[in-house]
């Protein structure tokens, strides 16, 4: 199986995450500003708990080879999208302090507690299935959007999202990370238990997704 | 520092959870059947999890004491519970069945997942912290329901849930529990770093159980 | 593949861990008292560990089925092995405050430390693989060793633990154990790279428990 | 507490560890070359589940600057030390394949296996001070070599072994990692339960480290 079949299980779902109001409205430049800015603080606090994710995968690795494959996410998280999410954020009037003040939302805890529990549960590959809706969704979600017919470019303040996520750094970065998942997963029988379970780590953790987008519409209107 | 220092760390939390309007209406028989029944399924999803967490417990115990402590525990979860559960249910309409193919919800999802993480990523206090709020609140839950002015008995169908958690057998479990946290942080000192991350986990998960109440109310809106 | 598949793919291990000297000494009552006496010390703390891993097994289960299979070990484990351990190793002289005393030899917390880090990193089938040498290996011990030529009845001290292992309870559980191995193990390939390292697994938990033994004869020669 | 508590609580045990014969040898030039073989071959083995074992610190740590203190040490590890590794083996005939190759020995299993169950059962404290023997030993076994009155420079094969760890760059990374365990354990009142548990770490790894010089001395007997 490839992470093809993963999505081909879940498509309900994959749609209503790659293509959620929250996204559609990032595109048309219409997203409230409020939903943004939760979004943005609620992503920092994310990337926290996605970078001990790649370091449990370090530690779940049994080669040289499995251990070297995730340190550049890692170390990445760490080092630069923590900083590049504060200058970015910056933008937005939220400092460093804003974000580390703010208590994790619901949708944060649940998401990024059920990759890593599935993770440490599992296996390797468990791990790396529950992690792969993000970075194949965004890449998804970024392509659709640079050329989606209500994307709009000028003024809308949103843009460079779209441009983050569509560009070829994290393309590329997103590609090689599913051709890793589709040679761990090429032995796996979709139809297997082992197959069936990794399609449900797959569309729990994209529901998750969902109602991630959906904490950043509802904090705009309470 | 005790258990009543974590509650008092969040007391306006503590009291939206243990007065929470799910809570309320349980008491005054007001609660909608379609939120009872939501509930249900996913406390069915939760015990198992809230199991694993006992588990884990023993797997972090350095003793045999601290080995013991938590298998009463487990068992009653893993043999009782969920049938008592599953029989309980079935008055409701509801198959073992129905259960088990019910989704997790958001809010189930992020409750047993932060403490299933929280307990691994520290040690055997976080945990317990961690896992406090479920038998601490239900436990003052039962109580304050039991002799609660607006708390109807008679032709009350939710009343039998109020007699679960204040009678003998849960407040008694739910002391001894208590007791046991309080010595464990006997020598933490409320005000170190220690004792201020014990809060904020007490806090967190106290906050996940006022999202577990209101997925409930939300479920039978939707 | 299925259990027979792991022994066959270490023969030469597990017959030197199955045949050790200090088994065959057990068997005509020439083993040395110091050697059994620090094998019965270390065993004890062995069991503590061992408990923790099946208690990690539930913590890994994703059924109510598969979190049910491991708990009546646990709490024999628990609650009647280390008792039991306790009243058998009086009849030599040891009292539990002289076994909790004891220092973890360098082959206790090899083996045991290898299942509980396997068993982690991996996942549910790779720790009931690693847990798998002792069961395994202590059945077929017993069994040979109760007709086996070289064993002495009459007069020796050893006797009662040939007994112990070779008696229909511990030959049952056994079984019932390695049935659900080979349930787990029955989609796997036994040359595909999972099915490699399932063997890799079970041969090093093997090669730990000839360290186990041998640590017993040499600290009577120490 | 700090770390020459640590080290004061076992006193012996450390002096055995950091005065070893195996260390010894080095520092003269009379180590068996097959004892260094070993040695080599299980270091590199060791230096992977040691790179699991800061893996697992980033995973357990709860603030971003606790995620960034030990990556560097990650990313040395995986990086440049293996590779580091296996350029110095070749100059001693060893290829990269024959160091895979090689079956862990008991004591790397042991020690390395005890790190990191130690690591995941306790908190971040915990994992930091099972990991300490190893940095804080060789440091002291550097600089107590390079000016040892029986280390002998001219013709001593192992020389450019005790310039490494009494070069600066350890000695430097050594202390900053030091200094980082002390400020963790700064608050902990070396007599409470929890300052003793930590001795009780330090001292079995240590003793681990002693098994692991050991083992390499019994390969050259054997």
């Amino acid at each position: 199986m490839n992470h093809l079949d993963l999505i081909q299980a879940c498509q309900q779902e994959y749609t209503e995450y790659t293509e959620h109001a929250f996204v559609m409205q990032l595109a048309n430049g219409q997203l409230n500003q409020a939903a943004y800015l939760h979004y943005l603080k609620q992503d920092f606090l994310f990337l926290k708990h996605y970078a001990r994710a790649y370091a449990l995968a370090i530690y779940k690795a049994q080669t040289l080879e499995e251990m070297r494959a995730p340190l550049p996410s890692l170390q990445a998280l760490i080092e630069n999208e923590t900083c590049h999410h504060v200058t970015y954020c910056a933008q937005w009037g939220l400092t460093e302090s804003d974000m580390e003040a703010e208590p994790e939302a619901f949708g944060t805890v649940a998401y990024t507690r059920y990759v890593l529990d599935t993770g440490m549960a599992g296996d390797l590959t468990d791990l790396y299935v529950a992690l792969a809706p993000c970075a194949i969704g965004y890449a998804d979600i970024g392509k659709a959007l640079i050329s989606h017919p209500e994307t709009i470019v000028e003024g809308n303040p949103y843009h460079s999202w779209i441009e983050l996520y569509s560009g070829d750094e994290f393309q590329t970065g997103a590609r090689a990370g599913m051709d890793r998942l589709d040679t761990m997963m090429a032995g796996i029988d979709l139809n297997s238990p082992r197959g069936q379970r990794l399609c449900e780590i797959f569309k729990t953790a994209t529901r998750m997704e969902i109602a991630f987008w959906q904490q950043g519409l509802d904090a705009a209107k309470a």
